[in-house]
């Protein structure tokens, strides 16, 4: 059985990199591409890298076409254009796989003000599923729309799930200091994304008040029996792809010492898609770039607690992510394609 | 006694760049910022690095305060730009660094072809002198409009100076493959110039149709009794600053073979800022970067001359190289405020 | 049918590069990673990144081993070493796929001069088959000891194939200017790849005395009716991966002018990794990076006739070309695994 | 008056720093270059950048030249080098500015555990004057032999300063974030350091276990009442120079709250080479890179205190400030050569 797919968005990063992947899945095959452009472009036009190996061209997303030729929707979109679509599309009865926030965040009020607009498809945001699959698996697996993590927080929220699930840190006390290559941003044409502005620089930016923090709130918060409210700083590097966050945490004196590293291990057991470093030893990105793999590390020093964790921004944290859920809405072997 | 120096395109690099060098020069007080912006600009504000060592404003240029604050004026403006401002500054007896394109080439239908516009200030040219140091030192010293010059230019003129003013080479197959950093490119915010558009990555443009070739070729046809045109080929270096060309000649049949390294150090004996590599040596980027020395390495292979020339695009290639002319109008030494 | 594969090498940047790319052949299973290292190294230690996807340790290559548990042998090792083991391998019987130089030469007198060692295996040079599928598939097809093309030669040779077989250029003055990500250079922990040595910087090396040179000549020569003798001068780029090469000919007086990219495009016209770029259009690194492709641009500017060719060095480069060559040794897809 | 200079160590990054500066101080004059190596080194033909600047060859220290040659020595040595050589300068009645960290750390068990080697010269570290001028400026004045602070602890001791010195914050749970391009790492021809390595990766390296960890407690305790145990993170960024640390600190609860960004400006009121951003900016490297500022931004969010502290590694992280030291003990202007 081949299932068949459509893309909204995809000439942006997450849409290149979604072909990119579907590409290569052996039953998976792509039926429309589209995007909000008012020319139609032949997606090889966009991609030099596409040449001979995909022949769309991609238009204006049509909802009778989409309905007839595809079975799964990725919305590869800006925040605020996925609410648009993603109810029509539901209405169709097609299975989304939304890569926006507009269905991350569950409470309404917290997603108006850090997005700073009015949702408009409040109706769905409750039966949305977060898309983790770590841990939220089984409700993935008969969703019809999935909000896919944030790339940020899928970092986090694996690099501090074995902590805070089991009550083992001060759940008020957790800074996370991330840092993100430049496809973390989207294709904004600004100045500040100009090679001049970002080669042989490095820094902070919107310090403890970007928007992915009420994402991470949410789901350690989730995990835990105490609101969490973290300290969360994101950096920007200059390179093309991957995220690194350094986490901060005390331990709960309640606790006794554990091995955390045999922890970690024992938590993510059967993940495909988790390696947990030996004791000691910490992750790079380089061994996550271009793979769909969070690399963990964690160690204890006396009451505090040092956890490392990578991913690749635009797979783990976006489009790898979004396909590995589309694995287990269609029973496929969760690393079909992925590996 | 110290020249009082106005600034026409603070804002830009090669205006940042002039700041940076006439802020250590112990002869110059700059006395004036200006650019075509409707908002008055902090030139600090613009530009973090400047903080607590200049603190003018930048605003719209004015020509009475000019008149009575600066004795010299640098354009470091787009081209087309500068031949409205030129002759309203010369007729305000100022001298003028034009560090554009509009005054470097003598044949007005040359100019206009390659730049794809109508020259306004025709009356101007013919005086103007072209700032190459090293071939109209005598000139500049009485110039009253200098024309400075271009980037690419500047190193593939010095690299073939000695070969073609000495008749030594085939002038009718001189290829120029020259590579730059992304700084010599401006400004523009544009999906071209992108962090990721660019970084890891490296092509050709505008191939063998750039507008710097007219300028090369008028250059070294005044070197030469033969009319000159070359093959040039510029590519984009996944760097901030510098250029280095590869340049391929062959040997004048009619000439004996000489020691060509012995021949350029004669050659250039005097000059302050060309350095020839020893016999078998090529220069690279990051010994010129930041500087404004222009290095050469040179080498014969039975017919075939190889030549490579590097400089930093920013400083020999446009603001170090205009400091160089005013030290020679001002009577200063050629090295102040540039080793 | 499954091949059994082994490589003897498998910790360098080839070997790396083809374990990632057999790891996703459907029809490959690798039995064997051999190196030159004293001690075992797990392969998941060293590349981090194949951490839960292959589980080999690497050993020093044990031919009873190899006997048994391999049918195609992959030699990803420096030059001089693979002329020690092709032999051995030969007299199991096993297909090798050389990816050093040491069978590519067939005038061992130049081999001997461009890499300044006695050749030891002789006797295999003749029959060793030059794996550049779009020039020898047939023979390829039949080979028992292919030479694996150098990087910099496979993108010349591509971009100055039909130029040379047609008889369409002067053969007496090419000039190839090559630039190479940095990954070209081995694995050496030597000075001049400290990262603060080539990051923001740029230069030439081995001008014209590039020992792939003779391999360039070698395949040029044998398309031609003369003998060639190129001009090569290769430069290090601050980049991973990648080559582009611009290739300067002139035109064959005697040869009337045609439409050199509907040329190319006949040329190549059933080639599955050639892909000729619109007239007017050249390549670039980023669209050939971590692909099997050669992307190639040709243009004529009156007698001038300018090629740019691209590759990635480690794949169409390398590593991929071998598997290349190992599907039609196999009688696989050629783009099998490689797509 | 001319102060007469040598340089121990001058073919390392802090020595070419070193030599960098003091070319441009107007009141310096290089006597003498000298380093490790057995064969002396025209520093020309070590750094190209140099050529036409300076002429010296660098040999072996030779006490004998030095005495009669040089007023000042730096030690631009690694440490446990610098601790031979300073007591045999200073029995030459020579000032001594070490920039290893052999005289930082006055606890000598401290320093021997964290460099692993026995301390040489005990003597002399109770003496020795930390020279950092912003906190021990009287001190620096009249030292003989100045300790020139690690990058690292630069950029946190004066971040941290403020909040520390005036009982504002939790010393407790000091948590640093640093990030460092790759100049800060020395020379050293490492497989760690090629530039396949470093580009395009990020990571952390000695997670809470850095050697400068202990030199960062030490200072910031001098500045409190309480003993101070920081944790300390650094990173490795993938360019060439610039350090930026994001630290974590939570406020005193006895202590009401204050205008930071005011209380920074006031501390550092007379500073020469601190710059405070305005309320809710952060710096960036780029501002500070190549240059002897430290520019701190500061916000608090509740209870939680984020400072952001961004210096130039080999300037003021090193070479620049061991200038600033030398001013200060000439009576010379601090910022002289310096800005």
């Amino acid at each position: 059985m081949t299932v068949n797919v459509g893309i909204i968005g995809a000439t942006g990063h997450t849409g290149e990199e979604l072909i990119t992947v579907l590409l290569d899945h052996p039953r998976v095959k792509i039926t429309g591409l589209y995007n909000t452009s008012e020319q139609p472009q032949v997606i090889s036009d966009v991609f030099g890298q596409f040449k001979h190996k995909i022949d769309l061209t991609c238009r204006k997303p049509n909802l009778e076409e989409i309905k007839s030729k595809c079975d799964i929707v990725f919305l590869a979109l800006p925040h605020t254009v996925s609410m648009i679509l993603a109810p029509k599309l539901l209405a169709l009865k097609k299975t989304v796989i939304d890569l926006s926030a507009d269905y991350r965040i569950k409470n309404i009020a917290n997603y108006e003000k850090f997005y700073n607009i009015k949702h408009k498809d409040k109706a769905n945001i409750a039966s949305a599923v977060y898309g983790l699959p770590e841990l939220y698996r089984s409700k993935i697996k008969t969703a019809k729309l999935i909000a896919n993590p944030g790339c940020y927080p899928t970092a986090a929220v694996l690099g501090l799930a074995p902590l805070v699930a089991l009550g083992l840190v001060n759940t008020d006390s957790i800074i996370i200091d991330a840092k993100s290559g430049v496809s973390g941003a989207g294709k904004k044409v600004s100045k500040e994304f100009l090679f001049l502005e970002i080669n042989e620089d490095f820094s902070a930016y919107k310090v403890n008040t970007h928007q992915h923090a009420p994402e991470i709130n949410q789901e350690l918060t989730n995990l835990s029996n105490h609101k969490i409210n973290v300290v969360f700083v994101p950096h920007l590097l200059p390179i093309n792809r991957g995220i690194l966050e350094t986490i901060y945490v005390s331990k709960n004196p309640k606790q006794k010492t554990q091995d955390l590293t045999k922890l970690y291990k024992r938590f993510y057991n059967k993940e495909p898609f988790i390696r947990i470093k030996k004791d000691g030893e910490f992750p790079r990105i380089k061994d996550v770039a271009s793979t769909n793999y969070c690399d963990i590390g964690v160690k204890d020093f006396g009451n505090q607690i040092i956890v490392i964790s990578a991913i690749d921004n635009l797979l783990k944290g976006a489009s790898g992510q979004a396909v590995q859920n589309m694995n287990i809405i269609c029973g496929f072997p969760e690393k079909m394609g992925l590996a």
